[in-house]
């Protein structure tokens, strides 16, 4: 296995890896070696017999260089090494970036390409690029799966495809934004915008630039994710209609309690019959019989509405460098037992 | 495919066969033929071609019996049909039985041994047998799936084994049978227990004889199944801890909604770092801050506690016939992909 992005997720798949090694052998025949791992500021690091994750996680704790490695066959960039490396799965823990998914979208395309199977938790390549990237591994024979893009380790895509595999799934509507619903769960408790920001701010819930979450930008790249696997219907950033949690008041939270309601930041992406694909991510004041509405906190959600099966809720964390690692993991399952 | 059990689960699996066959074909690249169909009354009928689903269909809903089918092959009981065909996949879907788990255990045995797949929504061969029938399963190199056992078509086993493979469950406790949540629901809304059970009745959502619902039978069944899947160590029913709802007063329910809590008819299943497992079903008064509190009318829901997840919560329907159809489809589409 080769790992390209080396921070709180990529670190939470390698102590995943560490700490569950003996149990996935035993469990399920499985000995995971990773024989490289990249990062932006460091380059590539390669060891054919398997890098010393513990070290790997040592130097990242302590700041250092991953080049310090011992013992390793280096190049400059995340790239370089995987034209040069040939490992059965990648996996990609870089940053999102919604604008050019890049440089995410060049890696996954050369593994790809290069005939391995690639499993990701960046969401821009999924986002803007689902289509072309599962075409190029239809056509090389290989598999790309992308779990831990929404609601990280919590079963979300899998339960989609194969959890409920066989009845046609119409929409999808979740909380997938834990700084956004931890932001109006305190407001709910009567506590101001700005205030409850600064102090997830201070617990590292929330980036010190925001605009990411309460703008609604990460919930809107897990729309567009669930838009193009579910119904094949890749959208533009444009397409989905999007309003943050900025605008919104103590009082018209406290309004919507009134009224027995619940405000939550809403992703929703629904194909109507003439198949045309609807998506949106807004504040909307949900009635206490929504099963969303009691998700509170920096919890996530999702329900999937269906033919067979009505709705289908699931609820679980949606991010966390080890429940990330976790949902990369699961996926690298998926693949050894196919 | 061979169907064995042709009530309401196995109506609603032909149901979806007959109206989703296009969309499996195209999506899931899949045929299902029917070869032969069996109950208890009728015996088993068998056509090689394949049979007239919609004609089958008729008859049941006229309360005729399944031997008028037109050309077909007849023997008298289910498990000479199946002693004497060879289907791909045998479906399951007689009554639980949570004596001896019989007829359903020798109709899956049988099958098992001629080296057919088997889907099971019948609950009691699991609970009571699962050890002896996976290995059978395992010695004939074929599948026995059992989704549609646990709340129906929600997808509950495949997202234990399969969405959330790689981390360790330690914990799943759930609101597993519908009649009892509907009659705590509403008495939660201030009604007496007695009237809403003969409600119950009377809309069909409880049987004339309600033991095995409100006596938390059918919750423990669901509490064996997962302890001998997710734990590998079967449960008699005397090992589970069981106490129904027909103790639960009124007045007990108002006393926890002023304490902020409501009264759920809970199935756990835990195993204690020493190896040993814990189960129960009975009457919990749960905060408002667990997910299962918020879980009403006819819904069930599962929470798992896992070490890399912490929580995570599934909630869907729990019965029906379409519903537990659609749990059945999706094993065979696991079957058909693997």
């Amino acid at each position: 296995m080769s790992l390209v992005g080396f921070g709180a997720v990529g670190q939470g798949l390698a102590r995943l890896l560490l700490t569950q090694r003996e149990r996935l052998q035993r469990e399920y025949d499985l000995d995971i070696r990773l024989v490289s791992v990249a990062n932006s500021r460091h380059g590539c690091i390669f060891a054919e017999e398997g890098l010393d994750i513990a070290e790997l996680l040592a130097l990242a704790s302590q700041q250092k260089a991953l080049t310090e490695a011992a013992h390793t066959q280096r190049w400059d960039s995340a790239l370089e090494g995987i034209r040069a490396i040939k490992a059965d799965v990648m996996v990609e823990a870089t940053l999102t970036n919604l604008r050019d998914a890049e440089p995410g979208l060049c890696h996954i395309r050369t593994a790809l390409e290069r005939g391995m199977h690639v499993v990701t938790a960046n969401k821009g390549p999924i986002a803007l690029a689902a289509r072309e990237l599962l075409q190029i591994a239809r056509t090389q024979g290989v598999q790309l799966r992308m779990e831990a893009t929404v609601m990280a380790g919590t079963p979300v895509l899998s339960t989609a495809f194969e959890g409920m595999a066989g009845t046609r799934i119409t929409a999808a509507r979740g909380i997938f934004n834990g700084t956004t619903n931890y932001i109006l769960s305190a407001m709910a408790e009567g506590r101001e915008y700005a205030e409850v920001l600064a102090d997830a701010q201070a617990l590292g819930y929330a980036e010190a630039d925001p605009t990411a979450d309460v703008e609604g930008y990460d919930a809107l790249a897990k729309a567009m994710i669930l838009s193009a696997l579910l119904f094949e219907q890749p959208l533009t950033v444009e397409q989905v209609t999007r309003t943050g949690i900025t605008g919104v008041s103590r009082e018209q939270v406290a309004q919507a309690s009134e009224e027995g309601k619940r405000i939550k930041l809403i992703a929703s992406v629904r194909r109507h019959e003439s198949g045309k694909v609807e998506a949106s991510v807004e504040p909307v004041a949900l009635p206490l019989s929504d099963a969303l509405a009691h998700v509170n906190g920096a919890m996530n959600a999702i329900t999937f509405e269906s033919e067979a099966l009505a709705k289908v809720t699931v609820i679980g964390p949606g991010a966390g460098g080890i429940e990330t690692g976790q949902g990369l993991l699961t996926d690298i399952l998926a693949i050894a037992r196919s």
